[in-house]
């Protein structure tokens, strides 16, 4: 950490600095300036809070030169994690893509479902059973009774399953029926359910917020793993900007940067991302070719009658035409599919 | 609501969807464009999901025309909602100022911040006991410990006091102990906390999530009040945008606008907002100038020494000048302080 | 267009609304809903600004229906423009690789990176002569001595050339030595140089702006064409955002929307959007994947050394093996490089 | 400044980039930290362009320490800068008003539009000739004719005059017929324009760009003074951000923060700010409380019938209702009005 002196700074103040410094644990180096005095602080930063120093009296900013975060973080462990969901791993060789619809409707949608991304490729049914939904007065979902349908719909299909939990009870009951819980972009920061997730011991895909930054994200990612929970596939879905042409910014940089500072899985949800069924397979196929682990994907048998985001949904013609087009791209990045 | 049809959609699809309007219950007017038709679809669209509407096969776009939100807006009731809370009143002639720590520390701490920010004309008591972290490693908080000290310090001052609840957990534990409950800006898009709160009864203080469009805003409000409880207060406390300069970019603007939408009661909190002492004051002053009912600020007796938050801290003394300077704004615009 | 008239409109507002929509040569349509009334209103607006009519008394907003712009939209042209220069046809079934430093520095610079990308399959030359700097105190270019050597190389090398403009000066001064004209994001709504550039002839590409949306983006492109040069050429190169991990924020999705949006071909600059060379051809390979029909690349022979943008750029065998990438992902989205 | 080494940084390579920091003319001192090295560097980087040496093999990031302007800053020169326009001062104790149309339309509107504004307190009058305009469809200004009626407008009333500038042409015109140039937020970074407006002597109103961080606001004031004119005004005129409910959002905590890092004046522009007639009196009287030097507000005699940004402009009997309210918060802040 590297704190660097107001140009007035008195030569007390900055004798104050150090001492607090050494007293946290750090080692000081005064560095003089033409104009001011910087002082590099050699310790672990972690427990500390920058903006502590940063109001000390003298000083003008803190500037951290190690990461914030620790067990998530690539220098903490060289090579990729794999999470083991069955038969699939998500962070091999392979390209994993988890597909279904919004929300979990009835039996006949979600079997339907089911049957068609299996049948396409996918490996894991996604389906929405607590839905967090910005109005009240919106469908919220059929909670358990949609949680057993997706366990039947797993049970035939051989699927594995993801479902979205949003708080204690949701998660109590999701972790009886489906493989992975997924923390939603709305609760990235959420951190109560972020422990609970972390000790529920199952895989947990972990959505970005909507103006979560890569180190909040992976900070988020922190808070799991920290419970000793290593399972966390990190899914980017698209950041609010001022574009409003689509629904979100896809940041598809994410995907190496975040593969070059962390060692977990990144899979990208180019539905939410974008919000049009136009731009859902053009930007999975440019997930593919960015270094993407998988997908998640809306796919819907009657997209006009979903009762949530059918306009980014893709109707089953549309999901095998996608797949078929991200089994070339794969390739040409030397992924199977 | 409109429904922008496609250059090219076919009469038959304009007819399906006239018919899936009627359907729902709405009247549908067709006005035939230059180059497309375009339907003015009469009726309540609240229980809809536009995007339903948006798929149909020749549906280019859905206009929204009434506002989603409707028991918190100037529509649904015309003159300022007031919030009572003991013998403050917030929305009315007087501003009020909420003060204190960033979080409870200890006792002294406490007590002191309160009988300081008590002395120079605050109303209310802030006080963290359940710190929603960036990270696990940095302090959470001394939880009910903590809000055993605001009810001292209350019942020793006559503040009315506000804390932040994070779960059901936390909700359930500051009722006992607490006037007014906040629900933070990470957590204003948690729709179960929102329902949590909306039936505790208690008044509750709404921050703006770090990326929430206004009308995103009022809709979690709309969650809280739909749970028949009006006493909402909004807090718009800085969002995030490009610019780094500062924490947040608090939203000025946000104050007349939302109390042109909303008879709730705005308030501000520049300490988050700017994240920078110095920045503090005049933007408390530029908030009561804009016609905010209050402000929430940070202050410690000593913010060098603060487990959170420290930078945005005011002093006693500062916060005093502070106060100073807001009585004389907000008699030039015409309030009580 | 379609006009949103108050809660408490007055009959004889609208009235009076309708008679003014009548005077600009629209039909109005009334509708009346439950609780206001929505004039639909059939015209062409392109000649009107939308706020002369939202500021009418009783009128609440104004929701345009039409595009704003005419001529570089699909309506307007269903099939794709090909813009050519020499032998290189941009916007075809080639994707068509842009590379170059960000500065001419040199001649022995210059000639070696244009040896280097025509080896290793580059069609376009790209170097800054005219350079817009942030700082006053930073490299502004060689000015025309680096157009020269941009016309040396591309005698030596057979590769056509780009170059950014500025102002009138060196607009005029680079049409005399290169192939394509650039307008850069800084310059993006500097419309008395989009007009030049529009009566200059030559093709012209044009980088979206920092912060410009898709359709400013689009408007600006519209000023080119409607001097009656058609050979434009969209340029995405990262919009800027909360996210400071990356230079900017390459906003991929806009690819595939332009093309639905526009007949103009599209390309992607991966170098300024990461401004992080390990990003480059990871993102290079997801912008073909979704449909670019170009890329547009800083290389430099020894990025070490660069008088600017060094970090971005690639290395000569960065680039060699990225080109070897690119191939591949073009043919699996079925495209030629 | 501070040079970050990787982790894996070999031995040699940190003795390379201490030895070209050496050539550079800085003084490097190494501070061995837990993981890793960091290199204090003391010297003036302005020069020097920092990805210089963020690619040098070993080197994972560079933190400056020093600002990047020098001119503009607080160190350069600690007391307020003052700019006199005739017989007005901007930037001292009075509170300044500049008011007007946003376009010059003709000589009855804008003799009406000057002498309302006159009588009501402004001492500037505004008024646009050479209009950017987002279409090429929209009218565009009446060019010399329009700078011409400002300058008779001026004579009559007595006001200074302010007007923006685009190019070479305009500015040249311009100089001619009124006291003060504006460059406007879509040219901040026009780097040639900024020259050209440092060169031409008289005050220069500088607009900060829709996505100008303040950093590089300031760096474009850098340009004009590096030219020698130190008559330069700064005005915040509203950011882009997600929020959509407001033209921009006003960043007010701009300007106690840019008061702090430069002496040059502030003002806010309320009206383009919000774009909303409702939002422009609070705003001001906002901004005022904020601590700005002044303000530049559209007012048209005929909002209804402006020919550009009718929905943002004050009628004659609110701005007069506006002046009155400044007057009384100018007064609580200890400024004259």
């Amino acid at each position: 950490m590297v704190v660097v002196m107001d140009l007035q700074a008195a030569g007390e103040q900055v004798q104050t600095v150090v001492a607090r410094l050494e007293g946290l644990g750090f080692k000081a180096h005064l560095i003089h300036g033409i104009k001011r005095i910087v002082i590099g602080a050699v310790g672990d930063r972690r427990a500390l809070d920058l903006r502590e120093l940063e109001l000390m009296p003298g000083v003008e900013r803190v500037v951290p030169i190690m990461k914030p975060y620790k067990l998530v973080s690539r220098e903490a462990k060289e090579e990729d994690s794999l999470v083991t969901v069955g038969q699939t791993v998500i962070g091999g060789s392979e390209l994993v893509v988890c597909a279904g619809p919004c929300a979990v409707e009835s039996r006949e949608q979600l079997l339907a479902a089911a049957r068609l991304v299996k049948q396409a490729g996918a490996r894991v049914l996604r389906g929405g059973a607590f839905k967090p939904r910005t109005s009240p007065y919106s469908f919220q979902g059929l909670e358990e009774k949609g949680l057993q349908l997706m366990a039947e719909a797993a049970a035939e299909t051989g699927l594995a399953t993801v479902t979205e939990v949003v708080d204690a009870y949701s998660l109590e009951v999701a972790v009886q029926y489906v493989d992975i819980l997924q923390v939603g972009a709305r609760n990235m920061q959420n951190f109560r359910l972020l422990q609970m997730a972390g000790r529920a011991g199952k895989p947990v895909l972990l959505k970005r917020g909507l103006s979560a930054t890569i180190e909040e994200w992976l900070m988020a990612a922190e808070y799991i793993v920290s419970e000793g929970n290593e399972k966390v596939i990190l899914c980017e879905r698209g950041i609010r900007t001022f574009e409003n042409a689509t629904r979100n910014t896809l940041d598809l940089s994410a995907v190496p940067l975040v593969k070059n500072l962390s060692h977990l899985p990144v899979i990208v949800d180019p539905s939410h991302a974008t919000g049009d069924r136009r731009l859902v397979a053009p930007m999975a196929r440019a997930a593919v070719a960015a270094g993407a682990d998988g997908l998640i994907v809306e796919v819907h048998p009657d997209p006009a009658r979903a009762l949530c985001d059918g306009q980014q949904s893709l109707n089953p013609a549309q999901f095998a035409a996608m797949m078929q087009e991200l089994r070339a791209v794969a390739a040409a990045v030397g992924r199977a599919a």
